[in-house]
């Protein structure tokens, strides 16, 4: 493996570590525990759930591997916080959504050259992109899978 | 910049944010509200301050950096729980030694070359390494930089 493909491989893994963390947080969740805030006043787990799906179905867009899955819940999940009197999707179709999206990414991930990690994503520039190609597809990601974990340290503090 | 050396600035700029954000929030938590449980009956933020000093100051053990700076904190921090009864070193000391390890860090992490982030770090064995070389130190970095996002969202709960 040349450093890119043990770049992305790395990457990869750190991702689905997380995703894969994340899944069984929510599957030990029951419904009515998902429905619990995670400290009092707080969000409930079933928003997280939401908001996590919602942000990881925006890579498709942001890495041009097509269209999202559930772009119609934003409202819900990124553009309002919970409790804003939105109606939530019902758990069974969310748990299943986080499934789709996340086997649907794992796929589209396959397809992606080492090289392409490294090339800009759908919202920047090609002039923004010389200045910094720091700011890569794989970086992205590198802030997505610190996004779940953020809310995968909530979460996991509903009680069972 | 070759892409080796991209991946390095990548990484690093994604620990950063995460230091940074964190710091961000410790500060903004004065010294009766870091001894508050991030919900009730969880952990503490003074033990999640001390878990993520301790915790980070492993790297210099792990990447061949030299000494730890407080090792001798690990029985409180690490190897226990919250609330097991072990005295925490006071407030101040804490907040100074989150400084003082991070800036080490940084400093060291900028003697580390490119190559060199990409080489087997201190736990692994150069037959376990050939076997997968995307165990190397920037991996490691990668899952301790979500082990800050991972506790960052708890002590966010932390109501001012």
């Amino acid at each position: 493996m040349n450093p890119q493909e043990i770049t992305v491989k790395m990457a990869l893994q750190s991702w689905d570590t997380q995703v894969s963390r994340a899944a069984k947080v929510f599957d030990s969740l029951n419904d009515e525990q998902l429905w619990q805030e995670i400290a009092p006043g707080r969000n409930r787990g079933v928003y997280l759930l939401g908001h996590l799906i919602v942000v990881n179905d925006g890579l498709f867009k942001f890495f041009g591997l097509g269209d999202r899955l559930h772009a119609d819940w934003d409202d819900a999940f990124l553009r309002n916080p919970d409790k804003a009197g939105l109606d939530f999707p019902s758990t069974p179709v969310l748990r299943q959504a986080w499934i789709d999206v996340h086997a649907k990414l794992a796929e589209q991930f396959k397809s992606i050259s080492a090289d392409s990690w490294f090339q800009r994503h759908q919202s920047m520039t090609d002039e923004d992109f010389t200045k910094d190609p720091a700011r890569n597809k794989l970086s992205v990601l590198l802030n997505r899978t610190a996004h779940i974990a953020y809310h995968l340290g909530q979460v996991a503090l509903i009680k069972k």
